[in-house]
């Protein structure tokens, strides 16, 4: 008897978890995803911002499920999927067919119909996204220590857009970047006159969040510097500049879109139910209700919490719902039944920069300052995939601790991977 | 009384030495490179092969100089030298004055006019290179993975030209990424089946190393199943085999091009005298004859050594001749005279792979296997600029030594610093 197949479209938090319960349990499991490594989504930041290297916050899918005998691996993109026959259709041309299937694709920006911003605004979802930044960041120092005159054209500018999580850990991280390395690496820029502007729609950052981690995450960010504007929204993007909905024009060659995430697009071409988002709408056990053998799960499910609005699309429920859906696969193989999906928050936290982070756990435990900020180091080196990665993520915090130094604060250019002859421009 | 400017261009072991040479001293120096960071190039095979993060062999020029109040940085590409009116151009348009000048180029691949050499073998010679070369690799497994038939084709057969040691370590370590890593993280392949074949023109590999260190490198590289063909030239190169001068075609979709350099182009614009493989020829004290205010050194100079011949384009070279130059000028502001520049050859080594390289050292010194090995480690730790990236390397050295395993095998996409919105392409 042939063991079923299940694929799992998606190798972030919840495909992994997903794949994870089903080692070694009788179906054999193919991960497909466009990349070849899981990327550590909430270190991303410290990669556009250079405190870490792209290699710290990736991992080889394969490197993860060497040992499991039972889970494939294959590089591709999924471009569609024939519900009916049971089979995925790929860019390559080619096809894969299923028993069973995981959607866990996740999530992409969402750019909420503002003008310009999906041409110039800079995302930050994916690590060539946060490589991005930090390349646009540093060649931005650069031409303003060539040409100070830049400065009045808004170079050394930076507008974060979206006051949560990844908003403000990018702001906080900036400023420290610039006050901290930037300082010392460009002695003739003034570059105290560099401004990190975080731009809120609602009258607060990190809205999930108490009231106490709030105003602790806001006076941080002033104290460091970051000019923080709440209940202001944007309107338009543009190469140089940034409108805002009072009227006020910021010129800036900058913007970090941090403004929130919708479903992969994927979800757009499966005439499927969508909730907001784009999420796909999935019983209270993951499934598409028209397709019981197909699952979806994270970023991309519309998933109903107990008090009835959608889950967060944080990784914490991305986690649990692929733990939950492997679980459910290996049970169903046994003939047993599941429950609900039900998710458990184990509270939330954030980090401002050096010594400063704010973390709301669980029996209403409210941690801000230093002791939130250890808290949130060692649970992020803690998840880290791979114990290389940790050693090495442990390596640069704590060299980064101890000399107020950074790191890879470097300015990689276009990688072709198709045309190895490009390279070979004469150089300088 | 204005202090006298002196330019730096290119900020490898040449540039560098040189400008640390004229720390406090009475010049102002500015360093210009296309690149915001140095390239440890020794080491680029290990990112080639992930053994190592790009930003282990990277490091921030200005991070060097931060505490040399006379020292500037800035990016740019030169273009050409208008050495009348002692002025640089840039390709941004700009220019640049210089009292004195000094030519720290480099080389770049030199393809000895082999057919398609340019347009499909991969150059070793920057970062940008190695992580090519690892996409390029780790893709043609990901390939072959997804579809078997390929292997015929020459998917798993990877050649590198030329004998040298980038040939030799290269082709060490990709025997070695394959048979540790891969035949784990690709169980249906048979990687067992991957061929790497070192092709050198001639009868020996690591042509200036002593008969004994030739000898061992080639046995260690046989024993891991290096196919070493000595004797042998490329004729042709396209993309998807290449042709010897045996008339044998190897099918191939990668070649690793490490048959030696040329000066960097920008030496054929200028003007001036070139010597063999377009270096610039240079006076006893490194000085262009008509021009004694530029300076010219390392890989771009035509520099004889005591027998006459020209020294090789090695890291000691560019090293010494640098801290040669960086003293000429810092003699010359005192009113005094230099010396010609004297080369010591301080020895040389390659890797083979784990426990086996070869050192040949002054005193008739030559070791090989395990000792040169750990010389070769320590050595190579030692010149690397930065305590931080020296630690990352001792920490992924540890890890692969002790497990078995490497680190970054990533396929990191395009990275297009220019263009934001390239990024929101919908994703999978």
């Amino acid at each position: 008897v042939a063991r079923p197949h299940v694929v799992i479209v998606g190798a972030g938090f919840g495909g992994i978890d997903c794949a994870k319960e089903l080692v070694n349990e009788p179906v054999d499991v193919t991960i497909v995803d466009r990349h070849n490594f899981h990327t550590f989504q909430p270190l991303l930041y410290q990669v556009a911002t250079a405190g870490l290297s792209s290699s710290d916050v990736a991992y080889p899918v394969r490197g993860i499920f060497q040992d499991a005998t039972n889970v494939r691996f294959r590089t591709g993109t999924v471009t569609g999927v024939d519900f009916d026959a049971k089979r995925l259709a790929m860019a390559d041309g080619t096809d894969l067919s299923y028993d069973t299937l995981v959607l866990a694709l996740g999530a992409t920006t969402n750019w909420f119909g503002v003008d310009g911003a999906a041409e110039h605004a800079f995302p930050l979802y994916g690590l060539e996204d946060a490589i991005r930044v930090r390349n646009h960041v540093i060649t931005q120092f650069e031409h303003a220590d060539s040409d100070a005159r830049l400065l009045e054209g808004g170079a050394l500018t930076f507008v974060v857009l979206g006051g949560g999580p990844t908003g403000v850990e990018t702001a906080g991280a900036l400023t420290e970047l610039f006050g901290m390395v930037f300082a010392k690496d460009f002695r003739r820029l003034d570059v105290g006159a560099a401004r990190v502007v975080l731009v809120e729609m609602t009258d607060a950052v990190l809205g999930p969040f108490s009231g106490r981690a709030q105003r602790h995450a806001r006076e941080q960010l002033q104290r460091r510097g970051v000019d923080v504007r709440l209940g202001e929204r944007v309107t338009a993007v543009g190469p140089d500049s940034v409108t805002l909905a009072s009227g006020e024009v910021l010129p800036t060659r900058t913007v970090v879109w941090a403004a929130g995430v919708r479903a992969n697009p994927l979800a757009d071409v499966l005439d499927v139910e969508q909730g907001r988002g784009g999420r796909i709408v999935v019983t209270r056990d993951l499934r598409i209700p028209s397709h019981p053998e197909v699952f979806v799960l994270g970023d991309l499910a519309a998933i109903e919490g107990a008090g009835g609005a959608l889950l967060p699309q944080v990784a914490q429920v991305a986690k649990q719902s692929g733990k939950y859906v492997g679980k459910h696969i290996a049970r169903d193989r046994r003939g047993r039944t599941s429950g609900a999906f039900r998710y458990r928050d184990k509270g939330t936290m954030a980090t401002i920069g050096r010594n400063a982070a704010v973390a709301d756990l669980p029996l209403h435990i409210r941690l801000t300052g230093f002791v939130a900020w250890v808290a949130w180091l060692f649970l992020h080196l803690l998840y880290l995939v791979g114990f290389r990665n940790r050693l090495s993520v442990l390596v640069s915090w704590g060299w980064s601790y101890l000399t107020w130094d950074r790191g890879p604060r470097l300015i990689i250019e276009p990688v072709d991977v198709t045309s190895p002859a490009q390279a070979n421009r004469p150089e300088r």
